[in-house]
This record gives C-alpha cells, sequence and structure tokens, in this order.
C-alpha cells in the first residue's frame, strides 16, 4: 500500500534548516540499508544532520541483525524524526514491505525503491524534510519493473515538475560531483566518447553554466562564482592546431556566459586544471565530458565526492557511487560518501533558507 | 663551430651507473639555463647525480648573472664532469655562442638547441654519459630554423636509428609520465579528441604495452609489470551501452598481450582507476588519449612528474612541462620536475647497467 502524497504547499522556507532530511531506501539488494545504518551509529563523530531514512522497518531491523549490528530504531512521522534521531535511526514507513536477499537485486523491490523517491521529494516539496539524498538504484532493475526514466536524476526532474505549478517545464538536472577540494560538472554525461564532439554544443555548456552559477550563489552561498571551462582537446587545441571545438564551440560560450556577467574562464588545458594551486583560482569545472569531471574528482577525493543535482526547486545530493551489490551486507561497505552527501545536503538548504 | 660527432662505440654498459648524465640546453630564451643552475646549486638537498650541461658557457654565466646567482662553472670535456660536478656546474661546450633575450623566442637560437640534443645523444650512445635528460623546446622556433621532425621525442628517435646498426628501423618511442605515486602511458597522444576513436587500434595498443612491459623489466627493475588499461568510454562503455570500442579494440589487445604472458588487465573504467588505493593494484596504466593519462598524474603529482620515453636503445627524462617563456629568467620557476628527471634518468641507467 502507497500513502497518498500529500497535496502541494510551497514549504516555509525559514524552517528548512532545522528539518531533517530525507533519505531514500535505494536497490535493497546494494549496501544502501548498510551505509544508512552505519551513517546514523556514527552520527557523532561524522557530525551529521538529522535525517530519516524511508523504508520497510521491519526489512532494516533484519538487515541490521544480519550486520550484527546493534541498532535502536524508531518508526516515525517525519515531524518526530528531528526529536527522535539522538537516540534511534528515524525510519519513514513507505508501506511496502521489502524482502531481498543481499546482492541479488529483484523486480519485486521496484514499487518499495520508487515509492521511497515519491515520498521523499513530495516531503520536501511540502516542508516537511529539508532536503533529499538518495541512496544508490538500478537503473535495471527498475527498468524490469516498468520504470520508464533514464536515470535517477531525470526522474527527480520530473517528479519536480510535477510539484512545481501547473505547465511549468521540466527543470534541466545538472549533476555536479562535490567534494571540498574539487566541484566539477561534465556537460556531457553518459554517452560513447565518440558522440562528445557531435553532442557538445554552445547553447548546452550556456545553459549548463548559467544553472552552476545560479545554484553556486543560491545554495552554496558564493556571490560572483569563478566557472573554469576545460577544453575539450590536448592543451585546449592548442590554437587550433588539435581540434577546433575549442574555439568554435566553448569559447563562444565563455564570451556568451560573460557578457551575461558571469566570471568563466577558458578554455583551459584540462590536465593543468586539478591540482592543488589550479584548484585555488576558481569554483567549479565546466567539464566537456564525463572521465574528464570524473578522473579529477575520484583521484583526490575518492571516499567523500558528493552528486549534487543542481537545476531543480529542491536540494538533492547522493552518494558517488553504485549499489556496489557485489559486497552487499557485508560488513565493509564504507558510509564516508553517504555521510558527505548528509552534511553537504543541510548545508546547502540552511542556504537557501538564509 | 659544431663539434665533429664521434664514432660509434657500445657503450661499456657496466660503468653506466657511474657516468654523469648528458643535461641539454632546451630554448634558451625558456626557463631551461635557470633551472639547470638552480637543480645544480640545489644537488645537495635534491640528491642529485651528477650531470653536465650543454650549451655555452658565456650564455650560462651570463644568465646566471641576470638571476643574481652566484654559480660556480666549469667548461669541461664529458670525462672531467663527474669530478668537477660537486664544486662548479659542468659545462660541456656545443660551439655555439648563444644570445637571445628571456621570453622572446629566436631562431638564431635553434642550431644551439639542436647542436645540444645531438651531442647528448652522440656522447650517451657512445658510452661518455649515462643517458640523456632533455630541457624544454619550442617546436615552433627549431620549425622556423628548418626542423623537420613532429617533436623533441620523434628526434630523438631518428638520432638512436642512426647511432644504431645500419639499417635498422626506427623505434617507436613511447611517452610515459612517471612520478612515485603513478606512471601512466598515453596511447595516442597529441591529436583532436574526436579523432581518437579512429586511430586507436588494437594494433597500437599491443605494440606500445609490449613496449611499456619490456622497459619497466629492463629499466625500471619490475620482473612481471602490472598494466592497467583504462576503458575509452564512461564505466568502460559499461557493456557496449557505451560505445563499442572497449570491447572491440581494446579487450582483444589485452587479450593478445595475456597470451604472450604481460600482465594486461581492464578496459577499468577510467574515473576509478587513480586513487590511491587503485594505484596499488598495478604499475603502469595505459589510457587511450592525452588527457586520460595527464590528468591523473597532473592532479596528484604536478611538481615532480617525469617524462621519460621508452623504447628507445638510451635512456631519456625530461621535466614534465614546456619552455615557460612568460616566466622565463624572473627567477621563479621550479627546478622540482628536472631534479626527479635527474634523479630518475640515472636509476634506470643504473639498472640497465646492472
Amino acid at each position: 500500500m502507497t500513502k497518498a502524497r500529500p497535496a502541494f504547499t510551497p514549504p516555509a522556507t525559514s524552517d528548512l534548516g532545522s528539518l531533517p532530511l530525507a533519505l531514500t531506501q535505494g536497490d535493497p539488494a546494494g549496501i544502501g540499508p548498510e551505509i544508512a545504518i552505519k551513517a546514523w551509529l556514527q552520527r557523532d563523530s561524522e557530525a551529521l544532520p538529522p535525517f530519516f531514512l524511508l523504508s520497510d522497518p521491519a526489512f532494516i531491523a533484519a538487515r541490521a541483525a544480519r550486520l550484527g549490528l546493534d541498532l535502536p530504531m524508531a518508526t516515525v512521522t517525519p515531524e518526530m524524526a528531528g526529536a527522535a534521531f539522538a537516540s534511534a535511526l528515524p525510519i519513514v514507513d513507505t508501506g511496502h514491505s521489502v524482502a531481498v536477499e543481499p546482492g541479488r537485486p529483484s523486480a519485486s523491490t521496484a514499487a518499495s525503491t520508487i515509492a521511497s523517491i515519491d515520498e521523499a521529494v513530495a516531503l520536501t516539496f511540502t516542508g516537511r524534510a529539508a532536503a533529499v539524498v538518495t541512496n544508490p538504484i538500478a537503473k535495471h532493475v527498475l527498468y524490469e519493473a516498468g520504470f520508464r526514466h533514464p536515470g535517477h536524476t531525470e526522474y527527480l526532474a520530473a517528479l519536480a515538475a510535477q510539484h512545481s505549478s501547473a505547465g511549468s517545464a521540466e527543470p534541466l538536472p545538472v549533476m555536479m560531483l562535490w567534494s571540498p577540494a574539487l566541484a566539477v560538472v561534465p556537460v556531457t554525461i553518459h554517452i560513447a566518447l565518440a558522440e562528445v564532439p557531435r553532442l557538445l554544443t554552445t547553447a548546452l555548456i550556456v545553459e549548463t553554466a548559467r544553472i552552476v552559477a545560479r545554484d553556486l550563489t543560491s545554495r552554496f552561498g558564493i556571490a560572483a562564482p569563478r566557472l573554469a571551462f576545460a577544453g575539450l582537446n590536448p592543451h585546449a587545441g592548442e590554437g587550433g592546431a588539435m581540434g577546433r571545438e575549442d574555439i568554435e564551440t566553448i569559447a563562444p560560450a565563455i564570451a556568451a556566459l560573460r557578457g551575461e556577467g558571469i566570471d568563466a574562464r577558458g578554455p583551459l588545458p584540462a590536465d593543468t586544471l586539478f591540482h592543488a594551486a589550479a584548484r585555488a583560482s576558481y569554483d567549479a569545472v565546466l567539464c566537456m565530458y564525463h572521465d574528464q569531471a570524473l578522473i579529477p574528482i575520484k583521484t583526490i577525493a575518492f571516499d567523500d565526492a558528493v552528486n549534487v543535482t543542481l537545476g531543480l526547486p529542491i536540494v538533492r545530493t547522493s552518494p558517488d557511487h553504485g549499489t556496489a551489490f557485489d559486497i552487499a551486507a557485508r560488513g565493509i561497505a564504507r558510509p564516508d560518501s553517504l555521510c558527505a552527501a548528509l552534511r553537504l545536503a543541510a548545508r546547502l538548504a540552511a542556504t537557501r533558507a538564509g
């Protein structure tokens, strides 16, 4: 049984900073439940903000027992979660019972996984949660159950459009990978490398960068964000000697953004853009493709990078890893990235509230 | 006046470890002279092996004076350099006088720059120097003077072929970027990103990897080198969902190399290949394009990465940066990468000798 979705009410933004975070279940056959439990157990040493987990309380209790973890739990409403958090992991029951073996994903759990996301978004839109933090899902499991969105982020964008005023366009969700040392945004993401030069357009770069600049101000509190742009080609094309895209596609985007008053610089050679001294010169780097963005951040911040979705009317963060079915419920999954995602979500929600 | 090149005599390899290194002048309008002087001044704290600089003694003296550095110098033969090194920077005179303003490269210096390279290679082939360490050159300056090779490395390969037995094929020079933390080899290098999928072939990957494996053993002393291969596409193509090259081009190369007894693994997702724990699992990574290799190493080892040319019959290293005309003779250039290149060259020459 799925709970009815609350009617849309604009959140009282001044309260966002004190609200708990809504953490989704993610794929229950993956490491999501384990890292959620471990995060709560480490709430003091990790300085975590209050959160509640949207799942099946009986399933979470069974998973904790299987892991040999002594876990106090409280089944709560979102309003009770903040008070409960100090002494028990607050669970908001999705109404779906979950039964699955760790490491053996099953389409039978898809409804609970999706309900958990739906509920987290609804609670955030209605001012009952500060932000959404999502545990990893496996798209292929949801596809088997009829899910028709390209991925987690696109689904959140679709939900956001439903919750926003009728007729509003679906927002462009922008993926940022964030760590205290580096923030990167891949302009193109999950496409073959050979497709990148064709699908990279001046318009896409401009639209992406506008959202990054706007959200760095409104959510991260950076008054005048400094955006660096990585070149597509080696040495940013070396004046056109190694590819024309840096001159013909990226440079015009930067010129347009500067014309709008955005501090945009580049295209810069990507190889010398990510060492410590270079990182001090910008707030985020717009990268032209997946590995150009993810190689540097996963090299220097492998355990605590956070995936942040910009461009949505709500705050959403996520750990920067997948379901890790191969190590599910073996007791070795590290909650570091989830803890970082929880802390960042609270910070961003508080900035929006301020 | 250029010195006559000595006739070819096979070097007495058992002596290589005690011979000095031949350091080329590089473009005299760049930072090469400054970092050579600074490296010698820091020879004790940097634990540098003996080397001599191939240049014009009067020019080096003038550059030291301009930098306000008190530099004892000795104009020597290669045979005298080892003994002189403790108390003076040994200079082997190329016979070309050099006059150029820092930061204002001039084709008039091309002959001296090229003579310095020719001499270093000849001295190494004839057993009068242990290895070649090259200061940065500017190709466009040499082109103006009629130089017809694609770059520094290709020129060294051509010289090596001249010095080797008559009729031997020009060796395939392979660029490795090395630091104590990470070694990477870009299989394709200075080409537009859009050209990479087309120019990346199974044969090129196999040929490159064979040279890497052979030289990691013969020069680096690694008995059974472990080679990791980065995938071309995001997530190494995710089973073909994002590009077929990982399956159709890279995987067959790895299979062929394994068939030859080489420890080759992959293709692996590039983004999770360079963090500290991953780096412990291999000796070098074969990367499919320039930025995939250079982003991680310049991110974690910006000041002390070394460019090593594999596949040549002599040892050649180089600092991993360019001429830096914009900061030439301003006193701020750091010799870190040159010092690392000198140390590595001595180590590799000693291993070959062993």
